[in-house]
């Protein structure tokens, strides 16, 4: 193994977020001035979760700042399904709103697919329902959940080479790995990005010497287990790229707690040629893609979401 | 490398389909038995390629077969797109009709997905539906594509383990490579059939010496290509499992011609646990499969199939 300890380039997710917020309040202010109304984002919140709350927080101010009205619309813990599912098709019906987004977790008693399906398609901007779903795998123009976009957009704008490339990506979520490993393993030709990369899929029940031996050999290894140092220094090949969607809080020797992600970030940043910070890589990107699809949606480009 | 020159253990899918044709037969009998209609299922065929010929007579032979009523429409290679939908409408609206396809490929004025997405998903027995992929992507109960759903039976049926084991499939193409990946790499627990293998998706931009790593640490490769002899012995691991999907007509040096598959069979079955031949292996499963998804439709078994 190579024994020349040059760190790691890091991934400035935070710096790219606010170039694409730029981008973004950019077109909007043109798609305004063109003399269409200003994109409209509505957020529904189900119950009292403070990490919720938060998320959605970020969310208006990153609305706000782009440009983009939006409104956070909250529901009691103790609201029902249907009545979760009536407000959404509300929101379906009305002309002056472009994007619609449920703030996952919903309570246990809703059930979550239900809800992700209750969206208009053509206003779905987190990308969940079924139909986005379907067209993300075949290929075809749709909203690519946040997560998902914000890995694209980082390795896109840092130039790194996927054509032909072994990614790992750890963790098969139906809103994060999954995703990721659909766009970066597709053609290049379809109507969505496809990286072209040779993509290995690992997860809870990928053998630990397994996991070792793909990421050993990958180029790029995107993880999002929330499994704290599952990916090691001896596991990296010298100067690849490493992008850690994992984050997780932690309670360190002196009890005060630290977010930290899936990559032990000071072994590996002596090995890898970029990587992601935990926080300040993909986690400030995600609300950034999340703008771009709400312009998006706004823009009306995605044509014929049919389903029969 | 071992020199134990063991034979592999042919997959029998010519036997296995006959199983499966056996089974579907009895269940449908049971069915009428309880005072149902039979099955019914339409084929749609546009133009006159003489391959679709053959491949539309082969499922309507089974379907007679297993007691499926079953009709072919015939429309002419100049029927318009909106002449196609038309007819699947129609078709959608009859309540004595449980399964449409429309034989692929269609003549090239005619959009495959707008007419694949014409389908009622409820009655889309070939899976190709946009909502139907997203099921399947979603691990959510549906038509899974009979191709991948022949793959999975044959490793089923043949005891074959896969849960943590590494799997290479070569070749992502939405109907078959693609559908066969979500199936392997996915969770056990959820609607559909998951396998739990690390899944390793290799395609054409995959480096030759990048493709011999993978597929000689993996336990199951399924080749899926039409690449004649892209799978030679020295790139197998002694005893894994491989299923052959591709079926390519070569000319042979006496002049005849033979259908071959992806795989060099007479060199990787001297290393192979497992192999299927071609033909007589994953191709006599499918029509079998496309049965049983035929009888599922007419079940109506499948749960909430929504788009909005």
């Amino acid at each position: 193994m190579a024994t020349d300890q040059k760190a790691a380039k890091l991934i400035d997710g935070k710096k790219i977020a606010q170039e694409i917020r730029t981008e973004v309040k950019a077109q909007v202010e043109e798609w305004v001035k063109q003399g269409h109304r200003n994109p409209c984002l509505i957020a529904i919140l189900v119950g009292e979760d403070p990490a919720s709350e938060k998320y959605v927080a970020n969310k208006m101010i990153a609305a706000k700042e782009v440009g983009i009205n939006s409104q956070t619309i909250r529901l009691p813990n103790t609201t029902t399904e249907s009545e979760v599912i009536d407000k959404i098709h509300k929101l379906n019906h009305d002309s002056s709103v472009d994007g619609i987004l449920v703030q996952l977790p919903v309570p246990a008693h809703i059930c979550e697919r239900n809800v992700c399906n209750a969206v208009d398609p053509l206003k779905d901007v987190d990308g969940f329902h079924t139909t986005n779903i379907g067209r993300l795998t075949l290929n075809t123009d749709t909203f690519v959940p946040a997560t998902a976009l914000a890995v694209y957009e980082l390795i896109k704008r840092y130039k790194i080479d996927t054509f032909g490339k072994n990614v790992v990506v750890c963790g098969r979520s139906k809103n994060v790995g999954l995703p990721i490993a659909i766009l970066l393993h597709s053609d290049a030709n379809n109507e969505l990005p496809g990286c072209e990369a040779t993509v290995t899929i690992c997860h809870r029940h990928t053998p630990p010497e397994e996991l070792a031996f793909f990421a050993k050999r990958a180029d790029i290894i995107i993880s999002a287990t929330g499994v704290v140092n599952l990916i090691k220094p001896e596991m990296v090949k010298p100067g690849a790229c490493i992008i850690d969607v994992g984050i997780t809080r932690i309670t360190t020797e002196n009890g005060k707690t630290k977010l930290v992600g899936d990559v032990d970030f000071e072994g590996v940043s002596k090995i890898a040629g970029y990587i992601t910070p935990v926080p300040g890589g993909v986690g400030p990107m995600t609300v950034a893609m999340l703008m771009f699809n709400t312009y998006k949606a706004a823009k009306h480009t995605i044509h014929s979401i049919c389903s029969e």
